[in-house]
């Protein structure tokens, strides 16, 4: 099988590397003469958009900041904002922050460009021309956003999450600075760390994994399974916070090279019908669904077991057999979910019994990723899947 | 520290990947009118060129190849291609063939659009424009020449081999396709196989290793240690071919991430003025610098061995420590430049003992890599490695 891989033109990662990204846009080819700074206002309070800007203007690069709250923006939030930048003299755009403004940021990018509305690209290869170069800083670890291709937008009218893909999405320059995800708060920084540790599983376990997105997948499984708890914990902790976001950054380039599949597609309607948080979903799945085909993915997971093992005993963990199974693996997944409070009960956000096999309909017709998913699930089986997460079923 | 991370444009890997050149090239923005192939007599004769030119005739893209014998190229052979070609009307090159030839094309390309002979690019950044792009498919495993910033020339008045490194340097596409190795002959399997391994060794043990080069390193040393043998005695084994392509691509990966050190460094001197090929003065060279830094490279040298050991256990190779030691890497090391004849004695090559003050002199001068070595050598030390590698002086 033909593996492809493509990730940001440079990546710039470690503690500090948030000051260096001036000199890099000072550096090339088309040296920008006017950026725009897109953040969001707990990241914008924490000082970041300001250090940013003032390292343009030494640099001799003019600059706008947009501050604005967006979570999980649908495309008609992308058409406004937009309308709103596209006149203003912009030779780049830069994301800081999760991955609700890099998907924003990648969006605007293309959109700027082309005159096809967001919606008209939806699906892969839809994007016709290049966009404006982007650099993306991401401050959740989080959703690999800034090494992949993808961007996802709600669409309301259709209770749906669907992804742009296209080679167009990848920034020029990806930014990993530990020091911006240290503000994050305990609820997001389960739920994405969560949802990077998915990203790296899906694409290991999935049909289209292959020698390159293995090598991504098993460095982020054994990085987020080291860090994870430590950055719930201890939020200051520079160390966990900088391992999360290079297992992070891995699982996006193993999801690019590989996709994810049947969690992510069954995420995206509680998502896009519930309001359900991205990350939250997937951890909610992630258990249920590898349970569901724990025939089909036993020996891949197994390899992910070890990965794991290492990454918790080099934290200091103990009590790991040495050659965990993927039974094992199953039970840690669990602990994971209790430990970082992850709910379990659908109820909560107004989900009902009569609700699932519509959820299941539209999980499975996330086609993209469903057929990437080791095992072909019946919509039956989907339904069945959900109904774990209703309490009165789980009693 | 901050990392620094740049790679092929696009990666395609796997069998039959190379024939997907054609129809990559075809479906890029500007796509080529007419394409210059550049390859060995013996990838010539075995059909590869003239596949790759039926592939773009097919999209309509015209083409001419070149077919030259190089191997590790003068500056003035560059200096000489150009002027053959740069005034045919080329839009893109792509290099078919091992470390000579990829080194060739990275240079040609840039050739083509500065108005700078070679010389003047030697050394870091000194590319002044963006080149022509190309494809590199590598025929050996290897250089890793495809995803690294770097293209070594000989420069036979000053003895000396030399880098040009620059970002302008990278591909546009790489291409992993195993089957393109089959071909290569024993001596030259193992001399790449272990120029391949001290890439991503040297990476490892290296100043400027990061959590970038760790993974590429580790992994690339994983692959290598469970199919350096089996490439050299079966050739035509497929899954050894592939893991070592695979290896010498990561191990590339990782060198253009953090670099290589002294083994490298005490390499060149013996490239340039006695024309030991690349891989076989690496190799000649490995077991003895280790030895020699030992007690500083010892740690990273256990987290080596681990992942050595994986790769030998996955390939069935018994008798291996399930915690190896330092100890035990440098014996393991020792056990394949037996197992692959590679040869222990410079005098060969017609070097003599009176020499080797020169060589270690001429060594200490490659500052780039020395600057990145874990123990600064000083010159006696050098001397003292070169002379393990003298007869006399090992009996
Ligand atoms: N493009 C991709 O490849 C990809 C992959 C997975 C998910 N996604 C999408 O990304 C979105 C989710 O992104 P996310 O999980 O990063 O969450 P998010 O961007 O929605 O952020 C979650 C919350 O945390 C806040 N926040 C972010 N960083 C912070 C920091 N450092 N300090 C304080 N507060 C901070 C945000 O303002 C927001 O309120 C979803 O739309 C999802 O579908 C995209
Ligand atoms: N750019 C980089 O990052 C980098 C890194 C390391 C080394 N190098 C340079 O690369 C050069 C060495 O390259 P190399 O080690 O790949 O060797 P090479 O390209 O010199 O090839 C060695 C021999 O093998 C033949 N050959 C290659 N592939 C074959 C195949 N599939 N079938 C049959 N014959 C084949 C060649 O024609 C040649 O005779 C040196 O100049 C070295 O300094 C560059
Ligand atoms: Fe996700
Ligand atoms: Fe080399």
């Amino acid at each position: 099988m033909t593996a492809v891989f493509q990730t940001a033109g440079t990546l710039l990662a470690g503690h500090g590397s948030f000051q260096s990204i001036a000199g890099r846009l000072a550096a090339w080819d088309n040296k920008p003469q006017r950026v725009l700074v897109v953040t969001s206002p707990s990241l914008a309070a924490a000082g970041w958009a300001k250090t940013l800007q003032n390292g343009l203007s030494v640099e001799g690069i003019a600059s706008d900041c947009l501050t604005i709250h967006l979570k999980e923006p649908t495309a008609e939030q992308i058409e406004d904002l937009n309308r709103r930048v596209e006149r203003e003299p912009f030779d780049a755009y830069v994301g800081v922050g999760g991955g609700s403004i890099l998907d924003a940021v990648k969006l605007l990018s293309v959109r700027r460009t082309n005159f096809q509305p967001v919606e008209a690209m939806l699906g892969v290869g839809k994007v016709i021309r290049e966009g404006l170069p982007t650099v993306l800083v991401p401050t959740t670890a989080g959703t690999g956003a800034e090494v992949t291709p993808n961007a996802i937008v709600t669409l309301p009218d259709q209770e749906l999450k669907v992804g742009v893909v296209s080679d167009r999405l990848y920034p020029r320059l990806a930014v990993l600075d530990p020091e911006l995800t240290l503000s994050l708060p305990q609820e997001a920084t389960a739920a994405t760390g969560m949802d990077a540790f998915t990203h790296a599983l899906e694409s290991y376990l999935g049909k289209k994994a292959n020698p390159i997105s293995d090598m991504y997948a098993l460095e982020s499984i054994r990085l987020i399974s080291g860090s994870l708890v430590r950055s719930y914990e201890d939020g200051q902790s520079l160390s966990a916070r900088s391992d999360m976001l290079y297992g992070s950054a891995f699982g996006g380039m193993a999801l690019a090279a590989a996709g994810t599949a049947a969690i992510h597609a069954m995420a995206y309607p509680l998502g896009g019908r519930f309001g359900i948080t991205h990350g939250t979903a997937n951890a909610m799945l992630l258990p249920h669904v590898l349970e569901a085909q724990l025939d089909e993915v036993r020996g891949r997971l197994e390899a992910a077991a070890a990965a794991m093992r290492q990454g918790l005993s080099g934290a200091g963990e103990d009590g790991i057999p040495i050659q965990p199974g993927a039974d094992w693996a199953l039970e840690q997944m669990a602990d994971w979910v209790k430990r970082l409070r992850i709910p379990q009960d659908l109820t909560a956000w107004g989900v009902k019994a009569a609700d699932l096999p519509d959820l299941a309909e539209a999980a499975s017709k996330v086609t993209r990723l469903m057929a990437n998913n080791p095992k072909a699930f019946t919509v039956g089986e989907l339904e069945q899947i959900y109904r774990r997460l209703m309490p009165a079923k789980n009693a």
